[in-house]
This record gives C-alpha cells, sequence and structure tokens, in this order.
C-alpha cells in the first residue's frame, strides 16, 4: 500500500518488540516528516552499538571493553557474587545500591519449552568462576517467575555440594503497594517469610 | 546507568513517538541480543528512507519520484480532488478502493495554539492547482477533530468564491459499531444527517 522504501521502514520497525503494525506506522511517519540529521542519528548509533558493545568476558555483563565496569571496579567485593538473568536486572540492582558485590549473568533461563536448558546459559562459566574458592556467597536473584525459580532450583542443587553460602533474594509484599491488590502467591510468601517485628 | 552507547540507543528510541523509557529499554536490550545484520537493515532503511523518499511537487503526497504515483496514473480523475491533511490519510482512502479523483496534501491542519496557520499548509499551492478551472469539485476529508474541522471551514471560506462544488466527508455512526457506545456529537451528527431509507 505505501511507496516501496516506506513500507520497508514500517516492516522493520514492526519487527521491534511492543511496536505493532499501527506504532509502526505512527514511527515511520514521524521519521518521513523529522529533520535527516536526526534519523542519521538514530541510524549511527544502532551502527554503533552492534559495533562496540561485546558481553564481559569474566561476568558476561554488556560492555565497551574486554571486561566490564564492575568486574574492573577494585572496590566491589570479590566474595559475593549475584547471578542474575540479563544485564537489564545488572543495571535495576545497581539503582538500589545495595549490593557491593559482583555478578554473573546467565543470559537467561531455563525455560524448557523455548529449548533453552543450562547449555544455553553461562552455566558452565559460573561453575570455573567458582571453582578457585574466592566467592564465598552465591545470591540468586533470577526472575520470581517459572522459567527464574525453575533456573534458581537447578543452580541450588548444582551449588549446594560445594562449600557456597547460597541465598534468594526476599520474596514478599512489594514496598508502597496496597495489600489488598496483591496476588495470592505474594501474599502466601509475605506470610511464610514473616519476620520477628522490631 | 547504562554503558555509554547502550543509553545513546535508549535516549534516541525514546525520542520517537509512542515509545516511552521502559519501551526504549526494551528494544534496546531486544537490539543488543539481535543479529547484527538485522540492526544492520533497520539502520540502511532510515538512512534509505531519508535519502529516497520525497514530496510529490503537484500534490505533495509521499513519493520516490518527482510526482506519485497517483498523480502519474492517467485513469485517475482530474476534475475531483480530495483534499487531506497527511499522507497516510491518502493510504487509508486508497484502501478504500472507492476514490478514483487525485488528492492535495495540505501537510497538518490548522492548530494556532502549535503555531500552524494556512501559511505553514500547502494552501497556496492549492489555490494555484485550481486556478485552470480543471478540478470542478474539491472534498475536504480532513479529521474530524477540533483542527480538521477548523481547517475545513478555513477552506470552505476560500473555495465557494470559487466555481466549485466543494464537499465534506459524511458524519455520523462508524460502521460495525454500537449505537449505545457513539459520543453525543457523532450520535448528533448522525441525526442532523438522516436520510430517507431505501
Amino acid at each position: 500500500m505505501y511507496e516501496g522504501v516506506v513500507q520497508d521502514l514500517i516492516d522493520e520497525l514492526g519487527r521491534l518488540p511492543g511496536v505493532g503494525p499501527k506504532s509502526a506506522q505512527r514511527i515511520a511517519f514521524h521519521l518521513l516528516q523529522a529533520d535527516p540529521t536526526d534519523v542519521r542519528r538514530l541510524a549511527d548509533v544502532l551502527i554503533e552499538v552492534k559495533a562496540k558493545v561485546k558481553f564481559c568476558t569474566v561476568c558476561f555483563n554488556v560492555t565497551e571493553e574486554d571486561t566490564c565496569r564492575i568486574c574492573r571496579d577494585p572496590r566491589r567485593d570479590p566474595s559475593v557474587l549475584c547471578v542474575v538473568e540479563e544485564y537489564k536486572d545488572v543495571v535495576a540492582i545497581e539503582r538500589t545500591r545495595e549490593y557491593k558485590g559482583r555478578y554473573h549473568v546467565l543470559g537467561g533461563a531455563i525455560s524448557p519449552i523455548d529449548g533453552i536448558g543450562p547449555d544455553q546459559l553461562h552455566v558452565r562459566e559460573l561453575m570455573t568462576r567458582l571453582a578457585d574458592g574466592t566467592v564465598t556467597e552465591v545470591i540468586l536473584a533470577t526472575d520470581p517467575n517459572l522459567e527464574g525459580e525453575a533456573t534458581a532450583t537447578y543452580l541450588t542443587r548444582m551449588l549446594t555440594v560445594m562449600d557456597l553460602r547460597v541465598t534468594r533474594l526476599a520474596s514478599g509484599l512489594p514496598v508502597g503497594g496496597d495489600l489488598e491488590y496483591a496476588d495470592e502467591v505474594t501474599l502466601g510468601r509475605a506470610f511464610a517469610g514473616r519476620r520477628a517485628a522490631q
């Protein structure tokens, strides 16, 4: 329906996650009218991101160097390792400024339906990292959903044979939320994990 | 918070219409993991669209040539001219396969609050096109909202002094909708525009 290259642009935009056909059209029309230098800047950063961004050879975090900012930082405690699914989880945890240890990014979660098992994740590299005994605590910070829980359960089984403290993030009521709106599973976890009032 | 170029990408994506900070992050993370050739194709089409896409010198429709497909088509009736706000309106009308005349794309609608008056639209070019008397009917197909109505009213006043039939698209109930969900203005227009039952 659209002129050739306009249709190509709509098609490419429509492949992005969360961009439906209507949004793709809307973005394409915006770009048609946009300043060419703005569009050029977007195109350039797309190319640049693929050229520059690599994965840390130690923890698989995103980096522009061989190792990431956190692995290079001598102030980060090498005895605590937080295992997450994705780079964005690292960013979320860093935002809290609570955690001073290091990370290991698995690159996803175990999901048999999608054909993702431990071999598709950086599990082997995790085991290698733990071999020298520097790490004394592993915090499993996978997502609190089916795949994340399966991954944490799998890793717990692998790690308990080693001389390590293995912990999970607490489940419970989100701060700032209303108790009445919490789902049953979350509320159940909040009860199970109740602590002495101070 | 993110590594330099990743943050740049999130910023650029966040400038697109309808893409909020969370969507921009989501798209960026998708692109980080995507096949480099896919990302390259998106970057290329962005550059290509700005290089190739021009506006028809006659009707201001989008085209890759000097004049658009519709203006070049000798089967299109040159005596009927449909005035629309944007290229996407041309596409929407073409999709109906009902209209056999030509178009004039204004490039927007009159909106004093945004500083858009007739001089910012292709109104002067419309008048020039109408001067030779080829066009005998002008259909005003601006959006049925405040700005579109203001534009249609303005154009009606300009065009009634010329020897032309000036028409507006019918307002009324959308086909397939429920009467009870129609807003009052639409329902009022549907009453005002009622026709003899056949």
